[in-house]
């Protein structure tokens, strides 16, 4: 996993501004119900049209409990409607406010799923910014996506 | 709810904006499963530091169904985790492919509840353009947001 | 909405069998995380095989909020399961534990639109028994449903 | 995994238990949107009252994907109303209509975290009634459950 002082194809510098930028978007989060603070960010392989290397996500909850929304979601959901996509995505970053690792839940393993590569590192940092690290397919195996209910377009 | 020619408090300028971004971002949407293209729009009351005044969001479908999210809640998301909140929205606007109007899914009307005053004005335009208006109130009434459970912070 | 003693065609025997059935179900909660219990019974038009004539359910929250579900959601997944369907329903009640009535969210607004009529009633216990109605329809105004999107069975 | 003839402790007879209650409860899905049939089992550890040692589920679909829910928390959902608990499962079953293997979305492996052990073996059987078998742990590393987010009961 590690190469050329690489994990996962990640660089150092890369690593650095995945974790301060989940951190700062963990800043942003609206979780008035369980208090716990979730950031996430998306590293793409090439800058956006203005720039930007990450895009981020907090969390977002409800005073109906199914009806928030996790960071990843967020931040997943805002790089889609972009016009990024399956191939755009070099790594993602994840940080609570915890002193261990914290990993997504289920339900945002299988939305990034859609389009993250299964050899996509996905980094959980905990709050003091060190991490433990897996690729998409070691956090959901045996999953499915976009190939197996054969998409209409 | 028309007086001095504005609709809910929205000006005739504010509401081709409204339309007109909704639009743009229905191209956006990821929806491979349903091939159902929904936009949605938000209106700020004050423009935001880059002097942008409505924030978008389309659909992002899964899938596994149940895991994907609609266009209002991509949107609202995205305002949220850029700083926005309760009291920041003067109007949503949504649009579909279909000549008739689309409201707002029951899920999407929770989520929109938390962060929308009841007299806020739901824009339901149609493919050409056409719209028609209920506030967040009308669409879910009796409803329970914050106030309900109470927040711990 | 009351004549011949019925409201909205529901006898008092059977609003008081909703009314304990509901009870109940809110007693089978699991809400670690919102210690917020609700209880939801669906009234069926005919007894089905075993003589039973009501169905209920109540929340399950989960670690990962929005992956939770509620009262009325298990309850009408069960009833689905079970063989009901659209036209099979004459009424729901929701409890919880306040003393102010609470209505179904939006979530769960959308999904009971998917099986019940928009004139079937929906009865909101306070935690004493005492009630609020209102139909379908008026708690999902402008709603869509198998009609919309068209169904390709 | 396998010893005295048991797989991850489940018996030969118990294991054609499993595929047949989830090939039954398929035949109950409501799926129009996606044509999509899935059945669920649980099988418990002791019978119930009424002598049943397995409950079952299938998916329930929406007009809104994203509200419609699937199989396995279905299942789930009316066994903890039912008064089961973390504790009370031995395994569950997955079948689908199709001659691969399809495992439980990522959304559902959270769900049923929250309940079953992390050694509690999840079977996957294709239309033919042959599987594929995971445990919970395998099928959602690093996860989080009721342990994490600190319950308030
Ligand atoms: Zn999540
Ligand atoms: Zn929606
Ligand atoms: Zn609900
Ligand atoms: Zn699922």
């Amino acid at each position: 996993n590690e190469k050329d002082g690489l994990i996962h194809g990640v660089s150092a510098a890369e690593l650095q501004s995945l974790c301060t930028t989940s951190l700062e978007a963990r800043g942003k989060a609206y979780c008035p119900y369980s208090l716990f603070r979730v950031g996430a960010s998306l590293l793409l392989h090439t800058p956006d049209a203005s720039g930007q290397t990450t895009i981020t996500g907090a969390n977002v909850e409800n005073a109906s409990y199914p009806v928030g929304t996790c960071a990843e979601r967020v931040a997943m959901g805002t790089a889609i409607h972009q016009g990024h996509k399956l191939g755009s995505f070099k790594a993602i970053g994840v940080v609570t406010d915890m002193d261990d690792y914290c990993s997504p839940c289920g339900m945002c393993r299988q939305f990034l799923r859609e389009f993250l590569a299964l050899e996509t590192p996905i980094f959980m940092f905990n709050k003091g910014g060190k991490f433990i690290v897996r690729t998409m397919g070691e956090l959901l195996p045996l999953s499915f996506g976009p190939d197996v209910l054969p998409p209409k377009e």
